[in-house]
């Protein structure tokens, strides 16, 4: 490559590790927002971010901008590998942030945090009557945005889009039907199993404290290096980092829920791990973040329920949980494994058993499509909602909080973000049959309590080429093939006709 | 005032509060640092830190800036008394750091990163030599900055004056010679005194769950409102802020020594207040801040010694802290108040006595001032150090600890800010006798617990005003006198005459 030519690289090296830094300092303020900022500040932090937001649009959409891609775009294949990705998603972004102009993302910055709030204020009278107006300029900005980012085949592929590159409507429709019916048929099985799976001995008190060394201890087992890193306590937990150095996770803790914290540490450990295994020489390009949304997800599930609900795995925590608990004593290892297994139908997302997760996000997709074209309409949702749920799940919400209120997202305006969920497990479920094609003892061994071959696997394969890959290009360089519901469904049906 | 000029004040209000904005996640990234940041992040935040620091700059002297400046110039009598303070503010920052190029700004950061750590490698190791060509590189800087700086009388005028805005040597000697003497002449009244004070109930362990709650409760005495502002630990307290309405100080424990944290935490407080005080017209002016570094240490040692350690606030809190700890059951209030009002010469600024307290900063203003105008050099440093010390304080560092390596702020290029810490004093006494001639009760009355009158009287006359005035203006508003440490002196004689 010639001098010139590198001159140019590396202007637009320190042009997006500007970006970075203001990305680095939006997550930052948001951190700091839910963890440490005292309740008075919340309006002054707001300008922050709105400082922060300012200044990474310009950036984002900027002349030189325009420049970089029209210079690169004729060479744009003697460029490195990396090279070509930052590329890539530099223009990626100069064209979707363009699309649509600052003043409607003035305008809809400032619905959504209004509607944030109503959400907020909704969940506490747990009462619908309170978002729904807010809902429905979020729903008509959406579907303005769809207008304005376009789309071939179907409004919501737009907004798909954002989050998971190269998913579609035709695509998912697909999938999640294969998903569902795969599922439904396991769920079917296990409502006709005989088996009893007892969960008494978790009816009990767990004290925080010793919750909180068990944490540590889980991150410790997993690997999640806490010089780079760090554990707080949040409602909802989280994963957030600022660069490769710098992660950091959140739990919560229940007296009353001993599994609650446990697997929330170790859902969030593996997005952790995800960001700590990023490697340096992607910092600075745009590319040190993870592939999609989706594939995060499959990450973080990986580690909580391929691994974390291992009967491998748990033969290795379980005696220090054992330690810390005494009322755990005479709980056997077989007893332990199937309660944290346990399928049950509910009602909340987030408490859903890792067979039926799938479900609850499968209903929302189908109502983001419907709504996002017209469908349906924000007064509907409630219905659409209890009826959905009584249909794939044979639950029925008897208040908004179990219901229409209990996601946050929509709050925001994530719209097409939802179906990354049910992607994260379809991926993990391939990566899985992969590992397995590469050492069939991989998962046995965990027993062992080391967990290097299954992290540098996932790190070598997966974590270390950052944003590089679009989720399908990942998926087919890591398992040759095209993304499949086959893999994640023979690993449920095995793992819970056994258990059942 | 016509349209047009108030079109372009709301454009340099917008341009204003980019840099305050800068500011603040200047200081979120700082706090976090000392705060949360796990250890491997360091090099990376130096990046972030890099990135703010550049793009504020590029705000502070900008094309835009010197627009500004030469639109207002001419009707700068025309604006409202704020609008013209930041101008004036504006202008400074702009022909400040413009007198600098921006090159060795760059050269400089690095000189003081690893001047920083070099400090912080010979404080382990008790070794000055560690430090010493590092600190030479420093001040080699410092003597340059003075040449683009620009001076009158004194090369350390120019340092001096970026803290302290129209303080000079001149006027520094003439005050800090009569601050000395005075101070000289009540600790030879000390010395020759037959009271012995008791401080052996304090050679005691306190525990330190109890000591954080002593500090809580110290916090909500003084009204600092942990609804906008927190409490964090770290080695060495501070005080930093985002806004008026997110002000956080820190402190430390230790458990062989109560004091240091009741009076870290008032001390910090009162800097707290002063910053949770600025009301909101002054934020997007560049204003919202202290009218300068003296002036900001004259509250909290207004806070911390004048009204912390008065009889009447100890009367008040003396009751929780023997609850906490029944050890000091029998000590009665003459015996707590005496203690801790001791007066000792001793070696280490920061446990310094209220009294011998500005001879540590005087010693340092005089090392300064010699330094700068090459009288001595960095190699003299351990020497003139120990000379002083013997002379002024009677005391001699046997090591480099104990002495020269004692304080950071050389290490980051702190040059001229030593004398603020004295300043504070002085401006301290003059704001004492101001109150106590508008209500002769007001120390008298903090028995009742309540501080509420004093805290108004000091928003009301200092805190309100946030950055307006000069340090010299606002002690001219304040108190209709120019500076004078009369008040000061008197306060330290009625005092120590009282007690001994």
């Amino acid at each position: 490559m010639n001098q010139k030519i590198q001159e140019k690289l590396n202007e637009v090296r320190e042009h997006v590790s500007k970006i970075e830094e203001l990305d680095r300092l939006s997550a930052l303020v948001y951190w700091d927002m839910k963890i440490c900022m005292p309740k008075k500040a919340l309006e002054q932090r707001a300008n922050t971010l709105a400082y922060i937001t300012g200044e990474s649009f310009k950036l984002t959409t900027g002349e030189e901008v325009k420049e970089f891609i029209n210079y690169f775009n004729p060479i744009i294949n003697e460029l490195s590998i990396v090279d070509k990705a930052m590329m890539r998603n530099l223009k990626k972004n100069y064209e979707e942030t363009k699309k649509i102009p600052e003043k409607i993302h003035k305008q809809y910055s400032i619905v959504t945090s209004l509607s944030e709030a109503a959400w907020e204020e909704a969940r506490e009278k747990n009462d619908f009557s309170i978002f729904k107006p807010h809902l429905e300029k979020v729903v008509a900005f959406q579907r303005e945005f769809v207008e304005y980012l376009g789309y071939k085949e179907n409004k919501y592929d737009a907004l798909l889009g954002k989050f998971e590159e190269g998913i579609t409507v035709k695509k998912l429709d697909k999938i999640f039907g294969e998903l569902k019916e795969g599922i439904l048929n396991i769920l079917e099985y296990i409502k006709k199993s005989n088996k009893k799976i007892n969960r008494e001995f978790l009816n009990a008190k767990f004290d925080i404290k010793k919750q909180k060394e068990i944490s540590l201890y889980l991150l410790d087992k997993i690997k999640f290096d806490m010089d780079a890193g760090r554990l707080d306590e949040t409602t909802h937990p989280f994963t957030t980092n600022f660069g490769n150095k710098d992660v950091r996770i959140t739990t919560h803790y229940f007296e009353r829920d001993l599994l609650s914290n446990i697997y929330s540490i170790i859902h969030e450990g593996g997005h952790g791990l995800y960001e700590l295994h990023i490697p340096d020489n992607l910092l600075g390009t745009g590319l040190a973040i993870g592939a999609s949304m989706g594939i995060h997800e499959s990450q973080s599930r990986f580690y909580e329920n391929i691994i974390g609900r291992s009967k491998e795995f748990i033969k290795v925590i379980l005696p220090f949980i054992k330690e810390k608990f005494s009322n755990l004593e005479d709980v056997t290892l077989d007893e332990f494994y199937s309660a944290v297994n346990y399928v049950e139908p509910s009602l909340i997302r987030t408490e859903a058993d890792e067979l039926t997760y799938s479900l609850h996000v499968i209903i929302r997709y189908e109502i983001e499509k419907e709504l996002i074209n017209g469908d349906i309409e924000v007064k509907d949702l409630p219905k659409v909602w209890k009826e959905k749920y009584i249909e794939y799940l044979g639950v029925e919400p008897k208040t908004d909080n179990e219901g229409i209120l209990q996601d946050m997202h929509w709050s925001d305006g994530s719209f097409g973000y939802f179906p990354s969920y049910a992607l994260g497990n379809i991926y993990g479920g391939q990566f899985l049959n992969k590992l397995m094609q590469d050492n069939e003892n991989a998962i046995n061994n965990l027993e062992d309590g080391d967990m290097s071959y299954i992290n540098e696997w996932l790190s070598n394969n997966i974590h270390k080429y950052g944003g590089i890959y679009t989720p399908e290009e990942l998926v087919k360089k890591v398992t040759s093939e095209e993304l499949s519901t086959k893999y994640f469904l023979n690993y449920l049906e095995n793992k819970y006709k056994q258990i059942y």
